[in-house]
């Protein structure tokens, strides 16, 4: 092993997520070999061009059998089918790690698929996702960043070692969460924000057929409140398909506050309306206070 | 009248709004004497000290006796009752407006209070009111900024010539609009946005019970989404209550958003949301286009 952490490492999908892991894991010396595999040789070429693969191969399944660890860095709604994919042709001992950022149905389903001898491990580095493509991939991208490993019950000691050492040696900040919990958590604090940003835009969009100023007239509230759109389509889609429970269950919650503030408006009720403000300022204040840095 | 656009300038509400109003009245040259009323005499002793008025008053009914120009920028619940105390108590030719961001049940109400030969023309100058009180009141809180006004059937040209033209030398972009389309555009474009911050942090304070990582976890988006929040709870009950019609028809249309969000959640129509969130950006790109600047 010749004082790697890794002696073959393969990363499926060298976007900007898996072609900075590449760049982290060559510049810290944390890996042997770093193989890239992905749909096509273009992105695959520029992720050579940039340093962050030393190989590439479009072949999934025998791209994979040498391999230590296979981080999956796909959009996540093609992690499952991947893992699906390569789990008979690891080698014993390989360990498959994703970067995701919806957990519970992947570690349930990925705890399925793996044979016998094979680990998976899932993880969600919470890093900003504005940039895409192996041109703008960075050897920092993970540094002090928060990074979720999300264990089961099914989780082998050794491979959760393997990936929390991983995470501790790219200079992230590395923390255990129940895959359930973590689901639930970003379906508040990521996900709904993106369907509320969609609902609203939609609203104005109907509207503004029939409000000619309107789009003059946007407050800045208006565009701090749309800004989640500006992720790709591709992404949202896939947070709403594969963390549609807790994402139901918060946007339910969520519509039943807007309906008590649609009673509140309708009894003109301007004692529970300044209530219901302040709380909502007092809330987002507490939340404030209890954030790292 | 000496060259001044107004003799006397009487201001009720004397914070940022109403300071900056005098501030810019008197710089401007644009009034012999702005006279200030408030509730208590600290706040119109801060107004004095920054140069926004030249005198003050508590005493409402008896103050605006001598007034050719009376402007009302109390919050804009209080504005109605206003001007009805103040309307039996004005001379002949005298002309109100007001600086309220809801106009239709202002512009209807304070038509059917206005005696003859007194004149009420509403106006909303769309200024950032993060700031409070007159000692952060700026003589240049209008220039370029959009100040709506929104004449009706009853209004008299001549009322209407007196006001647009002091909007226009505060060095504003005047603007003509209907009442009622100006709530509804407002509706969409500022408030809105308020009561879905609002449901939003609701549903995160319900659920950091028990989701103990939540408030570290918030993304970018969260924070963008809530921002609104930090607006004052007096200020969001004053606009829900008096925008309250256009305001739930844009609470229901959006709640049938997110309601069809769900369902094609529900039914895992990919196609669906993904058609979601790509007509979404679009919306958004589309009203960026279209803004001023």
């Amino acid at each position: 092993m010749s004082g790697y952490l890794f002696d073959n490492v393969v990363i499926i999908g060298v976007g900007f997520v898996g072609g900075s892991m590449g760049l982290a894991l060559k510049r810290r010396d944390l890996a042997r070999k770093v193989r890239g595999i992905g749909p096509n040789r273009e992105g695959l070429e520029r992720a050579m061009a940039v340093g962050a693969i030393d190989s590439y191969t479009l072949d999934l399944k025998g791209g994979v059998v040498t391999a230590d660890l296979v981080i999956v860095a796909t959009p996540v709604g093609m992690i499952v089918p991947v893992v699906d994919t390569i789990a008979p042709f690891l080698k014993r001992g390989a360990v498959v790690t994703d970067m995701g950022s919806v957990k519970s149905e992947i570690a349930k389903k990925c705890d399925e698929i793996m044979r016998e001898g094979t680990y998976f491990v899932g993880g969600h580095p919470m890093i900003k996702s504005d940039k895409t493509g192996a041109e703008s991939a960075s050897a920092n991208a993970f540094l002090r960043a928060r990074y979720i490993i999300t264990p089961t019950l099914h989780t082998a000691i050794s491979a959760l070692t393997s990936v929390t050492a991983l995470v501790e040696s790219l200079g992230a900040s590395c923390e255990l969460m129940d895959p359930d919990e973590h689901d639930r958590t970003v379906a508040i604090a990521g996900h709904l924000p993106h369907v509320m940003s969609a609902a609203l835009l939609h609203t104005f969009g109907v509207s503004s057929i029939n409000l000619p100023k309107l789009p003059e007239m946007t407050a800045a509230s208006f565009d701090d409140m749309t800004r989640a759109s500006e992720s790709s389509a591709e992404y949202q889609r896939d947070i709403c398909l594969t963390n549609s429970a807790a994402l139901t269950a918060v946007i339910d919650d969520c519509i039943g506050n807007m309906e008590r503030l649609k009673d509140m408006i309708a009894r003109e009720d301007g004692k529970g309306l300044r209530e219901f403000f302040d709380r909502a300022r007092q809330i987002r204040r507490e939340s404030e206070e209890r954030k790292p840095r």
